[in-house]
């Protein structure tokens, strides 16, 4: 058998030419783009550069089998929340990928699902890197932010509101479906699978949130650890409503328990987490409907210390909490 | 046994924090660094941001037994290199990694590795990201450029001299020894191979070539391929004195064929090549003598066809040729 690099393969030039080259077009980001040793990027004077990288790796943060329009998708999504969390507009990124082999039917749905999204948010791929080895994706992803304005981990104040966007958990539904750890109806799964497959990135809600709120992460890892992460980054505690928590579509139809368990702590919702003053409530929900995206208030910053749950009549809930990293977990 | 991620292992946030978290410092380029959903960088009005990514995958760019600390040398410094490539000033990167375990013996050389050679060229680490996998490395490096100034690949015009920093073929030397194609006295290799392990991104020759030379490159995978994207970008010929070449120290002790393989065709010496008019010979000498590197004058840009080779005497030379591409070498 002859070996994969003469089976009618792609080189590297003709890979990127044929998949991730674009025509140039008007008012493209890109003074310099695709084929020379750097790309140029022009960025709007007065404004900051935000730029968050993220590496997704086969067997870990997808299947071997995944889709690749999807896989694409998700990618570019994970980097656009980041984006989002911090209320900026997004710019441009670059990709860098090792893959086993060049094959056009993996390729040319990877790139449709990565320019589908990209051209959804007005982002160009300005350059990057590929090479030969176990599927593996980074992405970095710039955008645009007033300095005066970014969203930061460290901005939560002590009587601020609590807001999440969206709904929560139906992504952690899908992996204990996978994982036969609940049986799920087949378009149960295959709807929450969809949620944790193709996250929808809340770029504009964080734009809209600007000036409005103090605080925001994205939820990637668990309501629970990142609301953690703001919290001890502004040195303050919080109190949730654990029946306030929006459960996904899917997840709703399923026992109060689990409804609890998987709004808390399930990851991959990548949904908006963010703080608010309690006066700018209105803000807030004029921010979310210019977004064209749901927001539920959820609780509210305290002098505590750390994370306390509650249910709707104000009585303590207690849970066992988990939340997700990459080194602690099998 | 238990599992290798209760013997003692780092979490990811202690990751971060032990090895590729350093204190704030004066004059720092990032406006908000590790530990947000993005980094924000400042940069100086009325100038370009040059970016770009390389992915280093074990097998592929490097062996597993490979020095950490030479290792994050390395995948800074191609970086850097595409940066001198475009004249542009380094300021900042982003470090995305997937390691199979998180063990110290590793991480602490391949940070100090890393910081090191950043700290050489001002380039401060302002983000990433980190998970499990196969062991695979993406840095994105960004730097500064006059909007006027970039050394571009299509910008080589007709009478330019072609002249190249360094020595070459080093590199390629030793890839020969490791692979057994030929044998190596133990010194020779070693030495050989420091120019394999760490090359030196030739930043500052870059910077100052900026308004003297007009085309310019890196050379990663060999002379002829990489001055050919300036031939084909350009849509220029140009004529290589076979013999004008500079050999690397080691190669310089082999003989006059393989120096002529080597020089031409060897891959990963991360110097550059780069085109200037002939009247700007004294001011390209002195551009290298303000970086203190040396720089040969080894051809120039014609309206031929593609590349011709030349020994001393001006007699044609025909070479086989061979360079590197990922998708299509074993």
């Amino acid at each position: 058998m002859l070996p994969w690099y003469n089976r009618g393969m792609l080189s590297e030039f003709d890979l990127i030419k044929q998949y991730f080259t674009r025509p140039a077009r008007p008012g493209s980001r890109a003074a310099l783009g695709i084929g020379d040793d750097c790309a140029l990027m022009n960025t709007t004077p007065g404004l900051q550069l935000a730029v968050s990288s993220d590496m997704l790796v086969e067997g870990r943060h997808f299947l071997p089998q995944a889709d690749p329009f999807k896989l694409a998708h998700k990618c570019l999504a994970v980097n656009l929340s980041d984006l989002a969390a911090m209320g900026a507009k997004p710019l441009a990124f670059t990709l860098a990928f090792s893959l086993p082999e060049a094959r056009a039917e993996w390729l040319a749905p990877f790139s449709a699902g990565l320019f589908a999204l990209a051209d959804r948010h007005g982002c160009e791929l300005i350059g990057g890197d590929t090479t030969k080895g176990p599927l593996n994706i980074c992405i970095t992803i710039f955008g645009e932010i007033m300095p005066s304005r970014p969203l930061r981990r460290d901005a939560a104040r002590i009587g601020d509101d609590i807001w999440v966007s969206g709904t929560l958990g139906d992504a952690r539904l899908a992996l204990a479906g996978y994982r036969q750890e609940i049986a799920l109806a087949p378009e149960v799964l295959n709807a929450a699978a969809e949620r944790m497959h193709t996250p929808t990135p809340r770029v504009e809600l964080g734009m809209a949130l600007c000036g409005i709120a103090h605080a925001a992460i994205d939820i990637s890892d668990g309501l629970a650890g990142d609301l953690g992460h703001i919290l001890a980054r502004s040195k303050v505690g919080a109190t949730l409503d654990i029946d306030a928590l929006p459960s996904g579509f899917m997840l709703a139809r399923q026992d109060r328990a689990l409804q609890r368990a998987y709004t808390l702590t399930g990851g991959d919702d990548y949904e908006l987490c963010f703080t608010a003053p309690a006066d700018r409530r209105e803000a807030v929900m004029a921010a979310a409907a210019s977004a064209a995206t749901a927001v539920t208030r959820i609780g509210c910053i305290d002098a505590g210390d750390g994370l306390r749950l509650v249910d709707t009549a104000g009585a303590p809930v207690q849970l066992a909490l988990a939340t997700f990293d990459h080194f602690r977990t099998p």
